[in-house]
Formats: C-alpha cells, structure tokens, sequence
C-alpha cells in the first residue's frame, strides 16, 4: 500500500500540474525537490502570477523514520516508528470569480520498535472557497465529490461532507473558510471495506477533483471584476489565512515538527488584506456568501 | 489598585492617540465602545490610511466575571472570579523605514468563590519591528526602555529583554519578529517591588513608549523608498502575522474564550503578501535585517 499509494499521489501531482499550467497558458510549475533529514522528503511544486492562477501550489511528500515528538501523544510505545504519504494542494486564482480550492489525500502507518505495523489510515478531503458565490458551481463541485464518495460507499458523502463543513471553520468568526466539500480521517480498513477500497476512494476523489473545479475555473476566469471585487477577495484571503494560521491541525503540527516551513506556507495566497471591522453592504452578493458561510446548506 | 491601573490605561490611551494623530497629521483614530456580555468591555481605536500610520490600534480593556474556561487551567477552585485590565496598541507604517512597534501593560486579580483575592499580577513590555533597520533607532529604542526599567529595578531590563527576545520568536523560521524590547509577565509585589513600584513600572514603561518610539517616527517618515522597499515591508508583515497567529499566546487566548475578534484582530497590517521561498540578496540591507532576527543583539 506505501507503494501504491506513493505512485498514486505522484501521478496526480503530474496530472494536475499539466491539466492547471494548460488552463493558465503563461504560468507554469517550478519544482522544489527537499529532503527531510529524519527520512523521505517532498517535491513542492508552486505556480506563481499566472494569467489565471495568482498563486498555487501542488505538493506531495514521502516521509518516514522515528515517530515525531509532536505526535507521539497518540502512542505509548517508546522507539515508534512512522510512514507518511500525500499530496497536498491550494490554488488561489487571481480573479475573485473563481473560487479558491483545497485537496488533500493522505496514507499513514505507524510502527512498533521492531518496525512492525501497529496501524495504518487514511485521510483527505476538497472544499472550496468562493469569494462570489454561484450557486451553480456550489453544486456541481459537491456532485463530482459525492459522485466519487458514492462509488465506494453512499455512508461516505454525507458523513464526510459533515466534517468538512465542521473542520473548516473559523470559530473566532461563527463562519466556514469556505461552502464545504468532504473530509475524512483515521479512516482504517474494516470488515466492510478494505484497504483495497480505501485507496481506491482517495483515487475517485483524485480525479473528481479535477471534473469538480477545472470546470468551473473555466466557466469563470475570464469574468469582468470590479476594483471593489477584488479588494473584497483580499479581505476574505486574510480569513483564510486566519483558518490555516489559527485552528488548522496539519499547519501546526507541520510547524511544530520541523516541517518544511516553505511547503507548508504556500497555502498562503500572495496578497491579503485585513481592514479593522470590515462590513458588508445588506443585500449585497457578498452579504448573500457570508450568510451561506455562517449556515452551511446542503449543495446536492 | 484595579481603580488606579485603570486609570493610567485610559489617560496614557488618551495621550497615546493623541500625539500619534499630531504626527499623522491627516487620519485619527475612530473609537468603538464594547460590552462584554459576562462582564466590562473595553475602548477600540483605531486609525488607518493616514499619512505616516497605514493601520493601527491603541486599545483599553476592563474585563471582569467568572473566570473563562480558558483560564481554568491555573485555578482550581470552582466559581473563581477575575478582573483583568490593560492597553494593547499595534501600529503599522506606511514607509518601510518606519518600524512597526506594539505595547502593552495589563494587570490581572484572581478571587475565590467568596470574592477574596487569592493572586494578583502586572504584565507588560513593548517591542519594535523593523522593516529596515537603522542601528541607532533600535539602540535609543532599547535605551528609553532600559532607563524606565531601571528608575524602578536594574535587574529587570536583562531579564525582560531577554524574555522579550525569547517571546516573540517565529520558531518555526528560526527568526525573532522584530528587534525586542521588553517583556514581563506574572509579576507580584514581593519583599523587594510593591505593587506600588509595579505600577510605576507598567507608567515609567508606557511613558517611556512615547520617548521610544516617537522620534524615530519622525526621523524616518518622510524618507524616499522604492518600490521593492515596499514589497519586502509587505513580505516581513506576512511574518509579523504568522507570530501573531500561530504563536501568541494573548491572541489564542483571546480568539478562543470569546474576546472581541476584531479587537484583537487589529493587530494585523492591512496589506500583507507571501511569496513562496522568498529570498534575500546576499550583502543587501534585507539580508542584514535577517541576519540580526535570527542572532539576537545587545543593542545598549
């Protein structure tokens, strides 16, 4: 399953690399290859000031070796060890049209001191955060996601779409960073689906990652936005910033573990404003999309 | 003491503001009265888009009531009770040769279920943030503060300077924010320092603030700068958010028992950008800046 997985995960990186550089026509990938002094290391892949894409980035890692501390809370055992496999994306387009997105697909095992397999799961998930919402891609982005949960299991769609909206959330505002889409974790093999299936549900999600925003990217990029638009885009950056900075778990246990600083970061978009007490005008479409975020709806 | 200490917050808030505004010389600061629904509420001010102060907040606060759940950890006791006081300002300017600079003085009672005191302390300290730095504005920033801790205690300047340097500290780039200052935390009147001399360090300190930080404002604010100047000002901001949001332990506190968020939030620049893998050039004024975050100095 390391194998596989890590094969999956580099192909995808390959696949979407190619399919977004496509779509931008100016911008393409600069590669980072970094090695993890512990064990493994990662290949950070950043686009940067493209003709639609501001600021993205498309990562994966293969690390291993001596459970970190930050995460030996989970295991009693002394001399633990642990693999970790995943790619990791965030695309931040410049016009504030076309929605920022997330995806995540992630495999762990841990070890005891003999280097036997104590446990293994899985983990991921995509959401989006438009900055004007159209209803029309809302649902479509939310289709393709349960459409690839549902080929595994219809259980998933819901659950996990549940937990999305749950996890990325900016408590300190009652609002989500964005309108949802799926995230799972610890998801282990069990008599109804085996690891063979677990795989193949973060395969699904891969690829409906794609059919859920290039679409959209399309449909949108080439909109007319006003001066006042885009500020309103920053505004609502800085209240992603604000998610990844504050309550995400995987930025701060990346910080805390001596992560890759630079790989974690890129999440970050490249210009955000923060205005003391920003408002919005009642009635406005961006009054409507605050609203939505503070009251997560059913998309399909 | 409560009554005193509150006292001195809101007529140093007044001189603050005021002194700031004549500099300005175009904006001034916008005042939001806030209730707290468990108890007091505070003074929001804050000015923006002036002629020297891009974005800024000089803020007063008298919190009291049951103690926060996120306070609970320290006090054993059931149905404790707190009353907290203090001034915290932030302020961003404009021209990269200006530093940003932030202070705050706070004093704090813890009670008992019958009301009685059972601790009381003093908190404080300012630090400034250079975007270029000019070694004699950080030595007479230093020096005012090491002389207004020293008219009560000569031990202190070290020991606080020393925790200031280890405070505001971005682990996770082997950087500190900025050029230190002071900073004190959970200090009791004892044999040697009554609550008195407490006091009269919290004012000497919040004096000392106007006489730190004022002149170099007006020795820095009419300079030319280029355009790349700005650029890495809006870079170093990125970094002044990442300590504020990942590592400050006032703003989690804040964001997480039910503060304001837009008054604690104010500490954030209005124009921030993250590049990926940001890079300095060998030898320039931006390398040595880096070079003296990462190697804390003596500077009097």
């Amino acid at each position: 399953m390391k194998e596989r997985f890590t094969n999956f995960i580099h192909s995808l990186q390959d696949q979407i690399c190619a399919e977004l550089e496509a779509i931008d026509g100016k911008a393409t990938f600069k590669e980072d290859q970094w090695d993890r002094p512990e064990g493994g290391g990662g290949k950070t892949r950043v686009i940067a000031n493209g003709n639609v894409f501001e600021k993205g980035g498309v990562n994966t890692s293969v690390v291993f070796g001596p459970l970190p501390e930050a995460l030996k809370g989970k295991v009693q055992q002394e001399d633990a060890g642990f693999f970790a496999c995943g790619i990791s994306l965030v695309i931040h387009p410049k016009n504030p049209m076309v929605p920022t997105v997330h995806a995540n697909y992630r495999y762990f095992e841990l070890y005891d001191s003999n280097g036997d397999k104590l446990d293994a799961w899985f983990g991921g998930g995509s959401d989006l955060t438009p900055y004007y919402l159209f209803d029309e891609d809302a649902k479509h982005f939310h289709k393709m996601v349960k459409d690839a949960c549902d080929s595994i299991d219809t259980e998933y769609y819901p659950k996990y779409k549940k937990a999305c909206d749950e996890y990325f959330y900016n408590s300190h505002r009652g609002e989500a960073r964005g309108i949802g889409g799926i995230f799972y974790d610890y998801l282990r093999p069990d008599e109804s689906h085996s690891e063979e299936e677990l795989l193949k549900l973060a395969q699904a999600n891969g690829q409906a990652f794609l059919d859920a925003y290039l679409p959209i990217v399309n449909k949108r990029k080439d909109l007319v936005y006003t001066e006042e638009q885009r500020y309103f885009q920053e505004i609502r950056r800085g209240r992603y910033v604000e998610f990844n900075l504050i309550h995400d778990r995987g930025t701060h246990f990346g910080l805390k573990s001596n992560g890759r600083t630079e790989s974690i970061l890129m999440s970050l978009p490249n210009i955000v404003r923060w205005d003391y007490d920003f408002q919005v005008q009642e009635g406005s479409e961006e009054a409507r999309l605050i609203e939505v975020l503070k009251n997560a709806q059913d998309w399909v």
